[in-house]
């Protein structure tokens, strides 16, 4: 049996929580300590509920832990690149959630940092593992659908987030459709050459005062002349909407949403089903776990980062030129040499 | 009883063909004459089939027959607007095929005529009529969906059209995307105020030959903010598929393909069910009857045309803006004040 | 071309204005005469809307007309028999509708004189043409699903019959049952053995003040081991629920309701599609038109009947024996040699 | 926070494994100790993985263990009825998998002794706790389906056990329909008054060798006059077919089978989807977690148990009766004033 990993989280919110949850009963993994700023009454009962015991430490001291192998950077997102370059230099492998940083410059810093101190990285695009996204990635790589001339995604929220958070979030595209355009790169594995953006303000006047979009539909051109249609509303009022299609010269294949049951009722008003999932945690449960599982499996095992620190700086330049594209009206074109896996 | 509308059809194409089967078993209409330049052993076997008679005429008999109050055009597209304005100088009532030209010059002069004699002019733009689609329609138009933010459609061939064809056909997004800008102004019932276009030639060399493209993204910017995205291919090898959905304020409906049975067949080595209709005149069959009733309807009953010439000439700018914004690769602002109905 | 086959109809209700409607578009058909034994305005208003014409006409006269080569016998039940004898005699060939009759002797009868005066006979088991159910007897045939096993048909209509139909209907067995009876022999290619039947008055105490049953569940034994349930109820509040599978060693297939659009709406309250087609008339519309096609090609090309004479007396012998099934709370065993299509 | 229920385990095999492997993860429960007969190589590899430590003992050890308030039986159906005898004595709570026994006099006298010892006893009929039939069983308890006329399950294998599973399963309907013996109460919430059977060999020879069946359609009549009807088959080649339908007066609700992705392709050969998930482990998953917490809920919160030790007993009978309507050929009535939640 492999001996597990030893892992620190930095940062005990939503999803530092949930990782927490998910870490505590995997084998691969042995979570020693959670850094919080804040060690609230709430947060005690939340760990005791899990029985994680007196797992609460200063962050400095996760660092400096000899026996901790990997941290899991879960602050917020302006301090993630800080900590992706302070967990390299103290040697820990390092998955970070999404986005690196809201700065390009932070964000190669924070990459090169990362690769000068040989620890692992991975960025959380947990999507990348969602079961039917996968098999969408299979069917293109095994060449099933041909090759891929349209791939259309569809990403809507259930509700917007408050105005405190929009105004922190780096905007819509750097917060919302970064995974969006992470799919487009991940599904086509190749490289966006240009960014069209038509976004509006449709669903809350808030978005257009935090000079932010809450509606948009952009088109990613790919080097080989395919071509990406992502839509986005922040408000779909029936529930989080999370559709992906990839089309090819040889087929077609769609992922739907999943929904709590198969149950479909007829009667005589109406014949109903059960509106999706209702948000990520619930929708990308099993992705959660798999990126996880995956990144033990790159610690312990050597298989590649299933989503390194370079995908999450394409898709973050993919959304900077999004924002200019909406900015300026018109299309904006990408230069990049880097690979995508 | 209402008396039924005495008709002649000129051209016996395709198309022509299949109205005349329609409309000689439709009570409102009586079919008396058909124009073709050549009257093939072919055609007057498919006559007779039909139980059609001695119905062959010059279309100049067809103008002059004072018992005829309607006509047909079915022509090819660069003759329609000249059928239009002789049709309409002799007092006809039009039917005519989409596109009404491949120029706005003509288009507008055409318009211009039947108004100005007073004849009622119906585009046949027949996906208005699909069940499906007039469901959208009709969930828009009741305020179920709330106001309108993002329209998708999905609008894929299940084979290219031979190269004669496409040379004379004024290029995929007058002969083809056509439709969908149609569908776009008819769902949304307001104008486009800009386009921008991302196409590709990826199926097939001969488009390129022919200075065309065979796949394409298209935006759509509405007066109200709301925007519209459309996908095309020539080449589905699945079949033809031709999906709509309509995102707004208070809900989302889609309208799915139509296949030929409900089957679903599972074994050992799959869970299959039908492709798709195999194409336009399997999946639009109702379309054809209902949008032919619906000018019937107009004529006697004085019932506003379902699409008429002003929804034509749109259509037509659009498709316009499109070509422009392939060849620039920037968003074509659109300026019209002529509403939609 | 074919010579079209001149026909009559005696019996101008809702089936016999059914087929008239049909017949009068169909190239293979010449309808000539109707019999109704009183001919009303609003048969009259009918018969003009379809551009009918002259054709009423006493029944006496279909069967002297030495021009008319088949009759479709649309009277009600209780008189099938005795019209088929007559036009037999008459030499015509013969579509009824079903059920033959509601005594075995007369039905036996009737077979045996048309039989004597070689004479075609079709019954009106209209449902083996649907296009559903016709890929499912496809796919039984071509050995696709492998030996059947087990074949499951729900069948329930949309609202209860009157009480005076249900007193004439000779019981939901043989009124209603029947079709299914039909379609397990179809399907199944092989004949009952026993029949068990489970049936309640659950909908509507009419239904047990005429001595019958407006809920059932029917298990049908074949002799090959193979089991059919049959599922019954006189009143599906949402619609016309008209399902088959058959599952066999190799797999499984089902056929699915018909809706009138694809269209499904979500909204923060519900996600809905359509209900089914309302009734027969709609649901089963390709099927009506389509038997009387298959009759056309028996009449003139010598194709086998798609339900020959025999196919109507088999399922009568199943519903009488799945009506001695109720009495007396027991299975009942058939016995019969009579082979199926 | 309640204190956990501390557990032990009698039996190690699959559906034993399986209980650990979610005891060990929920907050509710302390899994103390395991007793399996034989401590082999692979069962200890299988405890270190989940790390669950030195928890093996003899069974005598758990019943002894003053501080294990609950046991888990998953031992040899032909030993569930001692064990639940030996734990009720020992003042232990229990969870009993299905069946409680394969005698009615062994089963009986569990009941009673487990009722006088004053312990609680959960039979583990775990589909109750599956979603979608949650769902099912809500719509009926809140009448939106009205009155339940008619109750379809589905439930057919992958494939069939080997001869010597077969051999001591107490046969199909005691081993596999059983479950849907319980659901067909669960969800019609009485009792069934008759049983009719239709079993045949159809799959492998090998059941009739074992005087089994493999393919059967047995039919259940409710007190009420409700009918429901299963369909049962030892091996669907295309996965594991677990559906059920609840037809009522005002409506009809349908759980469809979980598959493991939305996936659906389309190419020009097919349009395909996923097959339904493989077997119970992987369908049933939430449920065997589900039902756990349900009885944590019952031993700390009096809440009621949600498949009592009665429930068990009764879908004991009416497999008894399914079993006797095999062998004779006829309806087999059922006696019992016991009522279900």
């Amino acid at each position: 049996m492999v001996k597990p990993i030893v892992v620190g989280i930095i940062g005990a919110g939503r999803i530092g929580r949930l990782h927490a949850h998910n870490l505590r009963v995997m084998p691969s993994f042995t979570l020693k300590s959670i850094a919080e700023a804040v060690v609230s009454e709430d947060l005690l009962a939340w760990a005791e509920s899990r029985g994680l015991g007196p797992v609460f430490v200063e962050a400095e001291d996760i660092l400096n832990d000899p026996e901790i192998e990997a941290v899991f950077i879960c602050t917020p997102t302006d301090t993630h690149a800080t900590w992706i370059e302070r967990a390299a230099r103290a040697g820990k492998h390092i998955f970070c959630e999404k986005p690196i940083s809201l700065s390009p410059q932070q964000t190669s810093r924070a990459l090169q940092i990362a690769e000068e101190a040989g620890v692992l990285l991975q960025v959380g695009f947990n999507r990348r593992m969602d079961p039917s996204f996968r098999k969408l990635k299979q069917l293109v790589q095994s060449g099933e659908l041909g090759s891929p001339h349209i791939v259309k995604i569809t990403s809507r929220d259930p509700q917007p987030p408050g105005e405190a958070y929009v105004r922190s979030s780096g905007g819509m595209f750097m917060d919302m459709t970064i995974h969006d355009f992470d799919m487009a790169r991940y599904l086509m594995g190749e490289e966006v050459v240009e960014v069209y953006t038509r976004g509006a303000n449709l669903v809350d006047p808030m978005f257009g005062r935090c000079e932010d979009v809450d509606t948009a539909v952009i088109t990613l051109t790919f080097a080989s002349g395919a071509i990406c249609v992502i839509d986005n509303s922040r408000k779909a009022v029936y529930g989080y909407d999370q559709r992906v299609e990839v089309f090819g010269s040889l087929g077609s294949a769609t992922a739907d949403n999943c929904r709590p049951t198969t149950v479909e009722v007829s009667t005589a008003a109406s014949v109903t089903r059960d509106q999706p999932l209702h948000f990520f945690l619930e929708r990308y449960n099993q992705a959660f776990t798999d990126e996880v599982a995956a990144f033990a499996q790159a610690v312990r095992l050597q298989e590649p980062i299933i989503c390194s620190g370079i995908d999450g700086q394409q898709a973050e330049r993919i959304a900077e030129a999004a924002k200019e594209s909406h900015r300026t009206g018109l299309p904006v074109k990408l230069q990049h040499g880097s690979p995508t896996a």
